[in-house]
């Protein structure tokens, strides 16, 4: 039997930790709970579409395995929805737009963070629920002011602004970012992402993001964490922190400067490659050869270190979450650099962090099977740029060279297969999203909530009506 | 209120056979069925990936909208299956192989045609309900003679072999295709795809692929199709002869001398073109411009003409196949072309096409409404490369030209927006499948019978499963 590879380090601090939610389970069921405990976990997998499903069932667990979210009851599609700014239809979404259509149920502008169309302020799901005294929490493996974990927790014109200093608009990428300057503070707004995370009703944020938090506020030498601190939160940047925080505060763990590294990456860190073309091919496309990139293996990548994986972030949120508590919570938690190593076009990067929502859903499985009023669902926020192409060609009979005008992998699995994965969606640094509808996965409590074809709209609706949120 | 466009032809000539599926279920009802009547409509849309689903929803009914396979009741994937001649994995398909998955259940080499990885004939779920009394069927908007229906109705080792003549090995895309000579009749063998089918047991076999039964027989002067109208099949090449023939012979309807037309193109036939960069861009890749192709519409086909939609086909199927049967049928439908413009990258072709497919739903649905024992099931045999992209693109505010280092079409859609697809698979004159599992749709029946994600082989087994069929 073929196993999971490089889940050792993973494993054993789930371990360590798993012990955690199992001696809280039996606390509860020694309180009787007095009102049903209920809760929603909401795990996103950014830019995790068919394509990269399949991948990481092909590399995880071979093609005609199962991964753990193909064993879950319910599945469905969801369709993105996205407004252009003069409120035509756009077909491709950004995760900014779409994570603030599945926490708030507006329909909105690319870039916009718990915001609509009109740039208005909309309550978000996490602020309902916690209104109505669920605990709540974000984890993500980006910087917890990226735009996913933002939209539940924060309200500003643009995703870029999540820090004092930015926010008030900055030269990036060549280009001038003009901010958000109607949201900040020394304007009489609520303050760049990483200012209101420090004040919104949530119990729990992990991930990374350091550097936003280490910005000085407007006009003072203090930074948004020495304010976060001067509030009473409790805040984390180690695992022993982390598992060593004060459990009546409020938490914010953050792990990494910004986006939480990574857990694999290609063989000496390669990513996909332009195929190798002969002299004579470039005079005439159909003369000449053409030469693939080498295979290459998925390793760990060494900057993954000591970042505390996925799971173990859900099962500490969890945890504290869980404690003193007979409402229930709402938890969200995002596997975010599968989106993230796809724009880089680095397939192991994607299928490493693929590997991390299968272990953090695990986590989440075993929370529902302890408190049985839990509703977990799995989706993407918009589809993204790899795909699996034929290794070799369908065409290689065809005495002319055939290659991908973009850049290819060609991954070794385990299972002794070779994946080849394409990207080409631009000739930018970066790749472009996709238009596709997205994956759903739920388990049992989805099977009578949710119909199997959704808007990013009407699950967020699903998911309010399971909590019996008032609007 | 936007609708569906184009439509009233094939609206008209469904109206018209209506009546047909009605007087038929009447008089079934009043002979008070004996036995209970039990039927599959597995209805193929190939290549009708979760892109290619979306593409079609954003067209015909609006990126709100709901297409009649968004309102079944159940969805899931189904993980695409294929061995290479080493037995080792491949990760991308083609409708040859897949087809003979679904249709036998086992999984083979690409090209294979109702064959094993050993070559072996496997006697497809067509013949093994024949063979139980069921009444069966083969629709398709291919050549019949084509990968996917032929995998139901013949075994060969190839599916290029498709007549008498070619059986024997020709010159083919600048290089040799051996054919499949072990299989040729004039060998012993069972002959070629259409000698194959003539002899078949459906009841009905609707598509195209005149030329392929207009072929001499090795060493004969009389074509497949004489031989077919000797064996007394009645043969049907105009919808006048299609709605005319004997309802008491098996039916061979064949439409077009390959394919069927397909109902759409783009404006003056345009398809997917290259970006055009200036030729700064050209000396460095970060300076000049670039300008996309001009948006196009969809306009109807002009060689569509008097082709039977498929909706039409699938109604005379259905109505024949239910005469004078207290049994049940099975009847594969395929809305073949939704591959074969992703691989021509014309957009409005593969839209057209998934039109037909919802229509042939539509009209499969209503017979499931008349015979309740009727499981409905809607998938794709491999997922294919187009991709819908952003328009404008993500990093258009980023001071450097980007654009798909393929071919791009920009369609106008009825609801006002802009929906860009990317074809960037190969530099090829045809684009490659891809890897992606395939949704799948069911009606009630399938609740029970599936569970949400399976295999192929899988869903093969459910369908004979429904049916009772023995090995």
């Amino acid at each position: 039997m073929w196993r999971l590879p490089l889940r050792t380090t993973a494993a054993l601090t789930t371990a360590f930790v798993g012990a955690i939610l199992a001696s809280q389970a039996q606390a509860a069921a020694d309180a009787t709970e007095p009102t049903p405990f209920k809760s929603v976990i909401l795990i996103i997998g950014d830019g995790f579409d068919d394509q990269h499903v399949t991948m990481g069932r092909n590399y995880l667990v071979g093609h005609n395995g199962k991964l753990t979210l193909d064993t879950l009851p319910v599945r469905g599609a969801v369709q993105v929805q996205t407004v252009s700014e003069d409120g035509a239809p756009l077909y491709v979404a950004d995760s900014a737009n779409t994570a603030t259509t599945l926490a708030t149920g507006v329909v909105t502008q690319i870039g916009r963070v718990g915001t609509g169309p009109d740039d208005a302020d909309v309550v978000t799901i996490l602020e309902r629920a916690a209104r109505q005294g669920y605990k709540t929490g974000v984890v993500s493996t980006s910087s917890v002011t990226d735009a996913t974990p933002a939209s539940f927790v924060s309200h500003v014109a643009n995703r870029g602004c999540e820090n004092p200093k930015i926010i008030l608009g900055a030269e990036r990428y060549g280009t001038y970012f003009p901010g958000c300057t109607e949201d900040a503070s020394n304007n009489g707004g609520p303050g760049s992402i990483a200012e209101q995370i420090i004040k919104a009703p949530a119990d729990v944020v992990l991930g990374g993001g350091l550097k936003h938090f280490n910005t000085p506020l407007h006009g003072s030498e203090r930074t948004v964490l020495d304010q976060a601190r001067a509030q009473g939160l409790a805040v984390a940047t180690t695992l022993d922190e982390l598992f060593n925080a004060n459990k009546d505060q409020r938490l914010l763990g953050l792990f990494a400067e910004g986006n939480l590294p990574v857990r694999l990456q290609g063989t000496d860190g390669r990513k996909a490659e332009d195929p190798d073309t002969s002299l004579l091919n470039a005079v005439d496309a159909r003369l000449g050869s053409v030469t693939q990139p080498e295979p290459m293996a998925c390793e760990p990548n060494p900057d993954f270190g000591v970042t505390p994986p996925l799971a173990t972030l859900t099962e500490i949120a969890l945890d504290r979450l869980a404690r003193n508590n007979d409402k229930g919570l709402f938890l969200m938690v995002e596997s975010a650099s599968i989106d993230k190593q796809s724009h880089s076009r680095n397939p192991c990067g994607s299928i490493g962090e693929i590997e991390q929502l299968e272990e953090a859903l695990a986590v989440a499985l075993t929370f529902a099977e302890l408190h049985p009023n839990t509703l977990v669902l799995v989706t993407a926020d918009h589809a993204q740029a790899a795909q699996i192409v034929p290794e070799p060609s369908l065409y290689e009979q065809i005495p002319v060279p055939v290659y991908s005008p973009g850049k290819i992998a060609r991954v070794k699995t385990p299972e002794g297969g070779l994946m080849r994965i394409n990207y080409a969606t631009n000739n930018f640094v970066s790749e472009e999203h996709t238009g596709a509808n997205v994956p759903l996965f739920g388990n049992e409590p989805a099977r009578d909530l949710l119909p199997p074809f959704v808007t990013q709209s009407e699950l967020h609706a699903a998911m309010a009506e399971y909590l019996n949120l008032n609007p």
